[in-house]
């Protein structure tokens, strides 16, 4: 057989502490589709990037984490890939693991947000974006990847999200999101205070890629100017190392954007170091 | 303004006798999505061909052809993405005109068809595809891109669809087809003998343009090798001439894979060569 | 109709305060040609981003901007390339309204400074770029985009040209241009100094976006390493806020050598915070 | 466990009849190299064509094939790579199956060649190329691309290398190849001479892709115009339908110049429709 | 020093037969720019391709040919772009020697047709086109790739160019074409017939390179979907072995547009086929 | 002849003070390979940037610098390829010249610090690179472009290697570095202390242009998120102006995956302001 796993991830099922797994779907995509891709672009290039981190001084190969494979819900229907997603998260939280997945769009964060929401009652969202997400539909349909915080919201209810980054959005999604929720615009600064305030309650991370400029990172949907650089990035992931981190998700890679294997490259790695920090 | 027309089509609807249109819906594609992109950069390249053609000595702009522009239907679902196609085109055919669509994926047809099989119940339909699209569903979605012309069938009963160039399907598909219908299998050679067969009734025409060898039309979402040349397509639709031609599309361009632009410009020509036919 | 517009941007001309259009010269070009294609590529990206802009708290809905379309300049010398551009231009000035116009490559200035320059003879310009374009001549010909600010400073005179950013020229254009002009070499700092010059003498802005660092801008012919951020770009555009403008471009956009998306991306962020602050 | 595996080859090695595998390796390239990355890319492309062959009326679902993963030698030397090619195909010779290789640059078919060779005193090659390959050495180094038949024809001895489609080459390869070997210049015709010729004795079919015209084939590391069809190739393979194949690889995919995903689609057909004929 | 030369060609100037050369200047191309950087692309990349042409039994090192250089015209306007290659070719003819030439757009041929019609007054041309390339002007520009043969007919006058593969153009063009000049409409069949029309008389040979279909060689500025094959253009060529020609070019390879390399490959083959016949 | 240099550097040898030449090897790459495309890439592109620095207030025009061309070693082992560039280096600086090299992987490095090694026993070495490059072995391989900097380590001795920039490696690697050399992780902080440490001991610059970020430079094999941006790379070497060097080099563009010509762009600028310090 041939294996084929993130970074070396090959810690059997059984024995792992984390789970990490693909959700290929990218349907409800207004703009460039095609982040189904992800997941196994992601597979394949991180073999150009190393399992050590010089940040963390820590090692992939020493951490339990096990590559759960792709859910397949590409040519289906939005309902159905969150519940799908959905029912896979919540299979690994039952076992007592913790779920980390690459999108897909970023719609796919609903379902393993339910899922840790059942788990975990008290849960918050520490969520790095550029656009705000938090639109109440996007014509009529209310499963959408420009809705996802929304949804998200009206689950958990207000002040349970902290959003960092966002630069993108229309007038009332701002308003929305920073009457009901806590809200850095433009940069990923204050995230210390966010931590504060989150304390030790359970944390869902989600970052949507194109958090980071173009520049940086242009193999996405809808590339939006303005954005954080790399190091910021991480320097914020590493600001969260200690928190009560119960799932996480890396969104919105559209790898047949990135003609270079930049962005590819740059996903990896942000999925190493938040895989590290867990 | 700053009116954007295909090959400037820029006759005004009232006056015109053919209504082109473009149908940007891909959210069915399994594999690699984008034909959401194609009817703007059908527009935007025609720039590079003429008016004038010199197989049939006819020129576009002596044509009563309006460009009606794109429907509004990229982000939606595919139950109502066909619904407004259908509407659309029926509405074109209560004001006795012809409807030219250009895709979006090869699911858009269905819209179309039913429009004109609700016109004219004696619709048949030619057929140029390298895949059959007779599946029953595709992951349980029977409006797929895989299954259109499943659903025509079932629409308009045996004996009325002519297939070719088919050259790839399951087993059941050409199975299906080839009971149900008239399939010229991999090549475009018998075309006369459908002319013959259909004689007058009303004919539908849909150009699945991945039927063209890859070689000449990579910018598809699934290309398939062993296809017919530009040539052979030309000619086949030059057979054409004179028959009652009541509608027709040409599906499955997908820009972002076609980094020359040869497949835009190739589809541009097939348009142009329809649209003098009709 | 097919209406395809910047942004949404469907004021009728006779209701709008300002008139957006393109021109698409590229004719000089000595290195990688193709900024002809920019207009209309900034028309077709511009879905991937929002109308409103949290930055400056502002939608360009709110704005009453007509998009008047390209001008036929693609194929034509340099000569009768400006002298469109100025008549354009001037007629626009007439009608009381401000141009805003999408290059093209830089020389397109010219035509839109010489009408703004005739509308108002105390007119001063701020310029972004990493090139000096101070050239006397380029190969003899005195109309080339490495010449057009020494034919902007031959009309306007001493005094009135604020350069920033240049990072790249003959060390005799540097000389001419802070002999002549006032220039802030690599940055884009002391944009204030300008601002305090100029107090509400009517200024024309230009913006050669390859002034962004080639990680920002790659979609440019002559990518020169070393410019500013995005955010960089942007906020001295925020600076002139309040400023006496009355006219602006942005230019040097090459779709063809932006495979990502992400420079044109770029452009229409910019060109919508530029729209905004007039 | 992710399993990634070639057309859903799942098949376990113990019951399987053929045992596909990648030899990523591309040391000696002398021009554009990267077929060290076509294994992975034809895994994850074969999603886009069906495992239901229309010509053969076979599908792959009911053949015994494994699929043995790639062997572990992009970056060491050639004598290394071609000794752990040749242990590999031993062991499923001594197993009684049959080895379907995937390059890699063409030197890798010398590794399964000495196994076959040793297994099969009687060896003969069909060979399918643009290029000669017969140079006795390239720049002092016999183990090359450019030498690999030449280093077939010394183990094997006169008349048993049948090439076909060879259209570039040193005038003394030529001269030797129509010397030693039996040769059908440009086109592949002749093919049945061949077939007469070999008769029952053992067969082994080495596929260099390049001998498909650049049009068909655009991502490979030497494009050779005037090359020949795909339809052209696909018939020469099922011309050899019922010979006592013993082995067989294809060759010289260079995924990253396969900008269009279409060269991959075309190696994925072409290995799908030899493993049926074997 | 770094010599850079077409595929070996390293003949002093003083003891070559042929004189190559190239002529970088696209400045009247009205769809997609960049011949300009067509030598230097054939230079660097014609070490993919042998000196050795198995078609003709021929090697490249053998002739007396020497590579002269690109001329500096890239930037300049028509007129003077066209002296300059008339002042080199008329230079190369007083001594004795062949000029062949690599485009650059066609309209650089009307430079080296001036020179050849001055040096032999019966000069004929045998052209190779996908466009008829007759207009009048265009846009009111008599220097135009789009009325390169309409000058040269009137250079020479009726019965001089032969014309082979015209498959675009006005109705006006075709019927100019036809009137005054031999035609081949799409194909290049009846190459026999213009050969003995022709007889012994001197004979300019201009390829535009898209004549072929774009399939074959998509890297040129305005694809035109239905051309001939690779090999149906070799044959084209080897049909004139041993006429009495004069001069030749090849034109119209755009390497922006060609990813792949796969056009550049055709354009140095073409080269090399037509020095060898020369 | 047609003479192709690096931005003018058209000096006699004789004459010259630095000798510029390319090292078009890439044997040992392990992920993407293309950094033989290299010196003829930089050689191309040169055309887009100016000989003069704004920065230095020096032009190229006005050092006598001298292109020595490329050594032909794309196609040969590595043991061979480093014999070849240590005795071209070696043959530079017998005749007092300085040599500045363009890989190239990095591993070509090694043969040029033996040649200096050599001619001054008290060599110290700055590097910039995004990896460490200090493993004892790749896969068994001694010389590989993972391997360079322990070969020189161990050439050299302890204290006489400066790293910058190193943010991926083995645990390992960094600890032998850390141990051995100086190491100024991540960024390029502290060069004055290694500009005091070393004093005026002869100094190689080696230049790995993966310490870019990628964002920046993202032509080459390995892209490693997190990278320094041009202008601290540019300030660090303009912070060595004055120091002995005695040699230098830059490598690892991988051209064909510059898509856009920008990391091009970028290593023709880092080697202009390399050459105008020395």
């Amino acid at each position: 057989m041939n294996i084929f796993n993130f970074l070396g991830l090959d810690a059997e099922y059984e024995k792992s502490r984390i789970v990490f797994f693909g959700a290929p779907f990218d349907g409800t995509t207004s703009f460039r589709p095609g982040t189904r891709f992800a997941p196994a672009a992601m597979r394949g290039d991180s073999f150009g990037i190393e399992t050590y981190s010089p940040y963390q001084d820590k090692d992939l190969e020493d951490a339990n984490i096990c590559d759960g494979g792709d859910l397949d819900i590409t040519a289906i229907n939005p309902k159905d890939a969150i519940a799908k997603i959905e029912a896979f998260a919540k299979a690994i939280f039952q076992d007592g693991k913790i779920p980390v997945m690459a999108g897909g769009e970023h719609l796919v964060s609903l379902g393993a947000i339910r899922a840790a929401a059942e788990k975990y009652p008290n849960l918050h969202i520490i969520h790095f974006d550029a656009h705000t997400d938090y639109r109440h539909d996007y014509l009529g349909e209310k499963l959408s990847h420009a809705s996802v915080m929304r949804r998200a919201q009206e689950l958990l209810g207000d002040g349970r999200i902290f959003g960092f980054g966002y630069r993108s959005g229309l007038k009332e999604e701002f308003e929305f999101a920073e009457t009901h929720c806590f809200v850095n615009r433009f940069t990923l600064e204050n995230i210390d205070k966010a931590r504060s305030q989150i304390g030790d309650a359970p944390v869902y991370i989600t970052v949507d890629l194109d958090v980071l400029d173009p520049s940086v990172f242009p193999g996405t949907g809808t590339p939006e100017a303005g954005g954080v650089s790399y190091n910021e990035l991480q320097n914020a992931l590493l600001a969260l190392r200690g928190m009560n981190i119960v799932a996480a998700d890396v969104c919105e890679l559209s790898p047949h954007y990135d003609h270079t294997g930049v962005s590819t490259a740059v996903a990896c790695k942000v999925l190493r170091e938040l895989l590290l920090i867990i």
